[in-house]
C-alpha cells in the first residue's frame, strides 16, 4: 500500500537542516506531482502573475521568508505560504532554513518566451477543455471546444474566441511560425519562384512578406481571408495578393493551378493523415512543371532536445480536446510517408531555426499518367 | 529568446538510436512539463482509465507500437498516438526504436493506490475549480467550488456533491485517515479515557470504532451527523454516541464539556491558523482536569521523503480553490504555535504510520485565572 512498497529509490532527506529537502526526483515524486498538476500548474501560474516570482528574484540568493515575500509581493500572507509551498514542489523555488530562493526553472517561467506563450496557451485556451479529453478521444471530435464556443472545429470560431483565448491562441501561433519566415523564403527565392499559393494563410503574415517578393494567393476560410487581406494591405503588396475562400477539407475542390510554389508552414499538423495525403495531392497539382511545395512543420522526432519535444506533445492534447479532434504534432516519417503516397519526392529536408524542419517536395519522376512505351 | 538562451543543462540527445531520447530532466524541461501540466494530467488519468497503461504493462519489455497498443486497448490509433506521446515526455512510458514500455512512474499511475486516490480526487473534486486558483487567493474565498455547487464552503456541500467528486472527495479523505486509526486509539486507551469528543466527525468511522471502548459525543454539521450517526449504528456502539450539532466556526459557542479526549484528526488543516487557536482554546475548556487534546496531522516539514510533501502541498491549493479559501497543510511549527496559545502544552509528539504525527496536548501548568498568592 502507497509508499509503503515503495520503488523510490529517492533517499530521505538527510544532513543537519531539517528545513532542506532533497530535490524531489524519482518516479514516486513524478507521479504525485502529476496527480496534482493542474493546481500546480494553476499555483505556478499565480506566483508568475501576482509577482511573487519576482519578488523571489529581486531578494536574490538571501531569500525571503513567506511573511516578507507576502509583502513584497503585495499578496496574503497566506497566498504566499500556499504558493511558495507549491513552488517548492515544483522546484521553481528551494526552501532553506525558511526562506525561499528563486531557482532556474522559476527564472524560466517568469521570463523565458516560450515557456510563457505556452503558460498562457494552457490557461486561457486548453485549460477547462482538458477536462474532456477523454470524451475527446472516444468520439474523435473536440469535445472541450464547447467552453470556448459552438464551433464544430476551433478554426471556424477563431475570429470569435474569447478575448483572453483570442490573444493567447494567436500570440502561440506567431511565436512558432514568425522565426522561420526570412528563412524559409530564402529557399523559395532560390528556386525563382514568382508566385505564390498560401495554404491556410491564417492572419496573413506570411502572405503580406512573400508578396513583397512575388504574387500571392490565400487559401483559408473567409472570415480569415479578410483578416489576412487587411494585414496584407498594411504590410505587404495588395496588388499582388489574391483571396481564394476554399473549404481546405472538401477534397473534391482542386487548389487554384500554376504556381510555382505552394506553402504549407504548420499547416498540415491541423489535419488528419488521410486529410494530409489529399492535400498533399491538391498541392502537387496546383504546381507548374517546375513547381514545388514548402511544407514547413515542428516534428516532434528532429528536435534536439527534450524541452521542445515536450512542448509538441502538449500541443497535440490541445489539437485533441479543442482544435479538430483529429490531428496532431507528427513525427517526420508521418507526413514523408504522405507526401510519397501523393506523388510527391523531397527535394531538401532541412531545419529552419532551432525546431522547424522544412520540406521542399517535387512531383516524383514516375509517371502520374499512362507512359509511353520507350 | 527561447532556448537560443537556454540555461538547460540536458544535452541533446545521443548515441546511435535517433528515436532513444534522453530523460526530460533539467529546468527547461520542467519548465514546458509545468507549462502544459494539465494536458498532460489528463493524458495520463485517459492512459490509465482506457487500458493503454495495462496493455503496456502487458507488453512487458517487448513493449508495444502505437498500432499494437491501439489494439490491445481497444482505442483509435490516433488515441494511442498523443497518449503514448504524452506518456513519454511524462516518463510513463519510454520510446526506443519505435517502441513503448511502461517505466516505473508509469506502474504507479496505475496500482499505486495514493497516487490513485490523488489523481482521481484532483479530477473529479478540484480540476475545474482550479482555473479560478488567482481569484480564490485574491479573495481569500474558495472560488472554484460554484462548479461544484453553490455553498460558501465545501463543507456545507459535502453530502450534495455531485456523484463523482462525492465518491472522490470521500476516497481521498479516507485513504488519508483509516489507516492510522488503530494507532491513535492505542494511544488514547493508554491514558484510561473514558469519553471522547470527536470533533468534525464526518462520516463517524472514528465514532464507530472508538464508541466501542468509550462513550462518544460527535460534533459538526447537523447533515453530516445524521451520516455519522448511522454509520455508528452498522459499525459501533449506537448506545455510547451522542449528536452535538454545532458550527465549529462560532467560536462564542463552547464545546461540551468534561471529556477525558478531545479528537481533532486532520481537521486542523480546514482552518486558517486564528481559527486553529480557537478552536484549540476551545478543545481545552471541553477537557476533564487530566484529560488531553490529540490532534493528528500530516505536516509537510514531518515528510521523510518528497513525494507525500508533495501531495500534502498539492493539498493546500484545494483548500484554496474549493473548500474554504484560508487554509492549508500545515508545518508543525503551524500548529504548535497556536498550541501553546492556546494554553496548551506538548505531551507527546510522535509519528502515526508513514505520515502522519500525533500531538498529545495538555492544559499547561501555568494558571489559566488568576494565581492566588503564595
Amino acid at each position: 500500500m502507497g509508499y509503503e512498497t515503495s520503488t523510490d529509490p529517492a533517499p530521505p532527506p538527510q544532513g543537519s537542516h531539517p528545513e532542506r529537502f532533497g530535490a524531489p526526483t524519482g518516479a514516486h515524486a513524478r507521479a504525485q506531482l502529476l496527480a496534482f498538476a493542474p493546481l500546480f500548474f494553476q499555483a505556478a501560474r499565480c506566483a508568475r502573475d501576482l509577482g511573487l516570482l519576482s519578488a523571489l528574484e529581486r531578494a536574490g540568493g538571501a531569500g525571503l521568508t513567506p511573511d516578507e515575500a507576502a509583502q513584497a509581493a503585495g499578496i496574503s500572507r497566506y497566498a504566499a505560504h500556499v504558493l511558495l509551498e507549491a513552488c517548492a514542489s515544483l522546484e521553481l523555488a528551494q526552501l532553506e532554513e525558511g526562506r525561499y530562493r528563486l531557482l532556474d526553472t522559476g527564472r524560466l517561467v517568469l521570463h523565458d518566451p516560450m515557456v510563457r506563450v505556452n503558460f498562457d496557451f494552457t490557461h486561457d485556451v486548453c485549460y477547462r477543455a482538458g477536462f474532456r479529453l477523454r470524451e475527446s478521444l472516444e468520439q474523435g471530435r473536440p469535445a472541450g471546444l464547447r467552453e470556448l464556443g459552438p464551433w464544430p472545429t476551433v478554426y471556424e470560431g477563431l475570429t470569435h474566441l474569447p478575448e483572453a483565448a483570442k490573444q493567447s491562441w494567436f500570440a502561440f501561433d506567431h511565436f512558432y511560425s514568425d522565426r522561420i519566415f526570412h528563412l524559409a523564403l530564402g529557399e523559395i527565392v532560390a528556386r525563382s519562384a514568382a508566385s505564390l499559393l498560401d495554404v491556410g494563410c491564417n492572419t496573413g503574415r506570411w502572405s503580406a512578406l512573400a508578396s513583397r517578393t512575388m504574387t500571392v494567393t490565400g487559401v483559408d476560410h473567409e472570415a480569415q481571408l479578410r483578416l489576412a487581406g487587411e494585414h496584407v494591405a498594411a504590410h505587404g503588396c495588395p496588388s499582388r495578393f489574391t483571396a481564394a475562400p476554399l473549404d481546405l477539407l472538401d477534397h473534391s475542390k482542386p487548389f487554384p493551378e500554376g504556381f510555382d510554389a505552394v506553402w504549407m508552414s504548420q499547416l498540415l499538423d491541423c489535419f488528419s493523415e488521410a486529410d494530409i495525403e489529399r492535400l498533399l495531392a491538391r498541392a502537387k497539382s496546383a504546381l507548374t512543371p517546375n513547381g514545388r511545395v514548402y511544407v514547413v512543420e515542428t516534428f516532434w522526432d528532429r528536435q534536439r532536445s527534450a524541452p521542445p519535444r515536450i512542448a509538441l506533445h502538449g500541443t497535440s492534447l490541445y489539437f485533441t480536446c479543442v482544435a479538430n479532434g483529429e490531428s496532431r504534432m507528427y513525427q517526420s516519417d508521418d507526413v514523408l510517408v504522405c507526401a510519397r503516397a501523393a506523388g510527391l519526392e523531397v527535394e531538401l529536408d532541412r531545419p529552419l531555426g532551432p525546431w522547424h524542419t522544412l520540406l521542399v517536395l517535387r512531383g516524383d519522376r514516375s509517371p502520374s499518367r499512362p507512359a509511353s512505351p520507350s
